[in-house]
């Protein structure tokens, strides 16, 4: 927890927060706070700045704090993958988060054991503590949006494609991740971009297609399969 | 498993492997393979080829193979890295293999916990295990080489330095990896280099001076935080 993330509820006065649970559990244990230490804290959704440390029990944590500077850009990407296994599901959400990704879109497709749909880790509020951990790490505030769809047809001709389209002054580059693919995924491109990434054995060649019409194109990462959590800070990196 | 890695050990005939174990069980739940199916397969620090089943039981597969081509080209990078908590060492082993690095020093450093050392992974037989499930992972057979060095002053001061030289022809790049560095990580820098990367927490300034001393050039990835597992893969992007 490089910034400890505070919530609307925390406030107790306007410049005061009580806060509880496993944050208090983090300060203590790893940073072994005392009073009058300073930490980087951030509101949910808006600044960062400073908690300075003026009460501490075992159960609760009293800071003065000040937010008075923006958290760090996000990265103009829409990242759609492939619903992985509850395991790694997991960190790439924290990995996701700590990159800057705002916008995630979890999919069906032909290689997604079904049983993971049933995780229980789709809860939205599991969902949003991993993504949680993600934004304590990267020091940053802004909560991804996560959409679950699980029917990859519909959402790819209906949904998907109006999404690559863009508007009128902001056209998305539009990139699907595929070991067969002719093309090296380009460098800095300097535009928006949404990316598609299979499941672990890929998407399969229907969906390919489908992704194709919906104005996407493949590019690989060379000759190495790289897995999701591997694949997702290699092609950002690239891209941005 | 993208490429089944076969060793000295598995051949019968000069064309004819018999394997079990982990492999097996992975060919017949993952692959779902039957007798005359063609799988990639590639013999440890050698070629790259196919193998097609001609014998299938529980314990046991026959395959004849061809190994006819060369594996990807490595990653001239050296990874210096302070040994994470057993886990994530896990992961980074296999994602650091995936990626093509094929020379790994596990250092230590003031952040890194001492129960690390004496975690069982350590043994070089579990950190190959590791390592191979990272090649079969990138359809590589090139092992990498891990070197462990618990004394961080002496391995910096005498050895490090020396390979931060370089020789006449071929002088590295070395870059530790620092979230307080004025300057980011350079990008396609078409040279070998060696990266040092700190524990959770980041190196203490001591370290960083001794790195500094030693020839390392420190460099920022930005506002964000990534922990090691996004960290590595995002690096390994931006330089190569």
């Amino acid at each position: 927890m490089n910034l400890i993330l505070l919530f609307e509820d925390d406030f107790t006065a306007p410049d005061k927060v009580s806060i509880s649970g496993r944050r208090v559990e983090h300060i203590l244990k790893v940073h072994r706070a005392k009073i009058g230490d300073i930490l980087t804290v951030g509101l949910l959704n808006s600044k960062i700045g400073t908690g300075k440390i003026l009460a501490i029990d075992i159960q609760q944590i009293e800071m003065e704090v000040t937010l008075d500077y923006d958290p760090p850009k996000p990265i103009p990407l829409t990242l759609v993958v492939a619903l992985p296994r509850p395991k790694m599901l997991k960190r790439i959400l924290q990995s996701v988060a700590s990159l800057g990704i705002k916008k995630i879109y979890l999919i069906n497709s032909w290689r997604v054991e079904k049983a993971f749909w049933s995780s229980p880790l789709l809860e939205p509020e599991r969902l949003k503590d991993e993504l949680i951990l993600g934004l304590e790490q990267a020091k940053d505030t802004i909560l991804p949006q996560i959409h679950l769809k699980r029917l990859f047809k519909p959402f790819v001709t209906e949904e998907l494609s109006i999404l690559t389209k863009g508007s009128s002054n902001n056209k998305p580059i539009a990139l699907a991740a595929h070991p067969k693919a002719a093309l090296p995924c380009p460098q800095n491109i300097n535009q928006s971009a949404i990316l598609a990434m299979g499941p672990e054995g890929g998407f399969i060649d229907i969906e390919i297609e489908t992704l194709e019409q919906a104005g996407f194109s493949t590019v690989n990462l060379g000759r190495r399969i790289l897995r999701l959590e591997t694949a997702v800070p290699f092609i950002v990196s690239k891209l941005f």
